[in-house]
């Protein structure tokens, strides 16, 4: 073994990406007279009358919404994605384009606008986790919908326009570049060790603790050792799977378990409804066998030093790569001490 | 010759990184209820007594700006890389890291505080472009400093914490992520054709016009087939040049020139002072032979529809990859009939 690194700049591997992010541990010394985010935690009423996903409620195309009492799903009526364009290639010299064909869903978590995940009962979360899987299976099934992208953005901070707690699901006809990626990963450590990588770097995390957030029987909340984000945070399962659709009813539960405890804990960090994308990589749907890979749901949220100030991934990050200013250490220990009951009900 | 699918969800592919990128045309029609940016063009002094940047003043750690009369560089003063940390791998089963060394710089580009880009004289730009030479030219000669990131983070938005006129320069040991997409893209074409993969696509592009904003003798701005961010723009050289280290004086003349035209039409399309990062990507300075490579500036702006409001970059875009609402040649269109002459000046 050689020098530790870990307080003096140094960049650290993903090896799911196979990219590099520059970690620079001195750099929080930096005084910050940037800009500042508005805290956006309002108190919120249960139900809103001009909110286009509260139950009842009549949307801007004109369609209303059901007097839904569990998570409910509808297809956006802004899709960024169709699924009956024609399908087509364009190839003019050096330009070249592809029709891309898919489905994209809203999936309200509750009927109650005031909620949030963390602020949701743990029987409520796993109807979300259900709700995932049935969509991952019905949207997968279709024609020609070879991926499923089920995310979150949570917070006006993460381009999300409406508080009311919900996620999105943008199903497509082609695989996403981050999947390939981690498909690629997989597959050489698969075809040389005949098992799991992130598998087998949940074991070394488990043993090590160090990077550990909360762990239930089945799944384990970590911040990844190469953790681009300064909170970042993935959830994994500890059994080999390779997406949402094989969690049987006991994992669905601790599942939602999971996810409740952490979204508490990062509400907790700076006494805010915190803000993050949060995305599943799961295999594609594409009818291929990918035993290689391992499912697994990251949070990627932008607060680095308060409930205003930000993380900005601006020229640096954009042209040459990830920067960030904590290592995953620090974040992990910050989180670890956290408590897990929620500031609003202390 | 097929289909034209350029009003339907399509994906384009970026010959430079080999990545695709969504695009939704159709999806601008979205009322926007999100998140809304302040419009920060305040008018600005000449000289701010309390500005870490402008001349004669003295900065946090206690160092004294010169009164400096053209663009001044010096070390930052939160560099988040250091030249001096000793050089060492970590590997610990699946985590790798190893050191990080470089060298981070501050490039003033005028003394008035109260410039930008497009309000500077284009000699005054010239100056600039320079000293980014300068730069390139005498960091990258430096022993453990293989790459040289030129960059701007201009306005609020894009994490610029002092409005004084501005860029960074962060080089190091490592190759860019960026870098080496682009690297093996160039290398494959030129393997093949032995011609610049940039410089056949500039062609084709001076051919076919739509998506050109500014052209002189020796440089091109236009917006590329592939753009990610809305108006995303990128300068090129039309001659095959592998860095700014080869620019003659009459071609540093004419990238300024370029560079004061275009920042003008973003100044001009919301009428604000148009935030961006923009960034330089040229070759390496490890000593090796890329003849393959041809530089290029690229600029990405958040602005999407007006002043205050952006494209959020967020869940589906960080789990699966980029999406516009907006084609390459809309934006195009948009950009080229806007004037030449500053909105502050007509
Ligand atoms: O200008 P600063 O304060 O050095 O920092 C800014 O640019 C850096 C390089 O893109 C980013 O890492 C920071 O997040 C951003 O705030
Ligand atoms: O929630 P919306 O309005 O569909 O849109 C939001 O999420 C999308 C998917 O990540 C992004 O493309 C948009 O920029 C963002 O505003």
């Amino acid at each position: 073994m050689s020098h530790d690194i870990n307080s003096i700049p140094h960049r650290r591997y993903n090896i799911l990406t196979g990219e590099w992010i520059l970690c620079s541990p001195h750099r929080t010394k930096r005084p910050w007279q940037g800009k500042t985010e508005k805290d956006t935690t309002p108190k919120k009423e249960t139900y809103d009358p001009s909110c286009y996903l509260c139950p009842g409620n009549t949307r801007s195309t004109g369609d209303k919404n059901p007097d839904y009492k569990e998570p409910y799903t509808f297809i956006n009526d802004f899709s960024a994605l169709l699924i009956d364009s024609p399908v087509a290639t364009q190839e003019n010299g050096l330009m070249k384009a592809e029709t891309e064909i898919g489905i994209c869903k809203v999936v309200c978590f509750s009927p109650d606008h005031s909620l949030t995940l963390p602020l949701m009962e743990e029987e409520d979360i796993t109807k979300v986790v259900k709700t995932w899987k049935k969509e991952y299976d019905e949207l997968g099934s279709q024609e020609n919908i070879n991926y499923v992208q089920i995310f979150e953005n949570k917070g006006a901070i993460m381009g999300c326009s409406n508080p009311h707690p919900h996620g999105q699901i943008w199903s497509q006809m082609s695989i996403p570049t981050e999947i390939e990626k981690k498909s690629k990963h997989f597959k050489e450590y698969w075809d040389k060790n005949q098992s799991s990588l992130l598998g087998d770097y949940l074991k070394q995390e488990l043993e090590a603790k160090e990077r550990i957030i909360v762990e239930n029987e089945h799944f384990v909340a970590l911040v990844p050792y190469w953790a681009v984000w300064p909170y970042e945070i993935m959830i994994a399962p500890k059994k080999h799977q390779q997406h949402i659709g094989q969690l049987s009813e006991d994992e669905e539960k601790a599942f939602a378990e999971i996810l409740k405890k952490l979204t508490i804990k990062y509400d907790n960090l700076f006494e805010t409804s915190f803000p993050y994308s949060s995305g599943i990589h799961q295999i594609p749907t594409d009818g291929a066998e990918y035993p290689e890979w391992h499912w697994h749901m990251s949070f990627y949220p932008p607060l680095l030093r308060s409930a205003t100030v930000k993380k900005f991934m601006v020229g640096y990050e954009m042209f040459a790569g990830p920067q960030r200013d904590i290592t995953a250490e620090q974040a992990a220990k910050t989180l670890q001490n956290l408590s897990d009951i929620h500031y609003l009900k202390q």
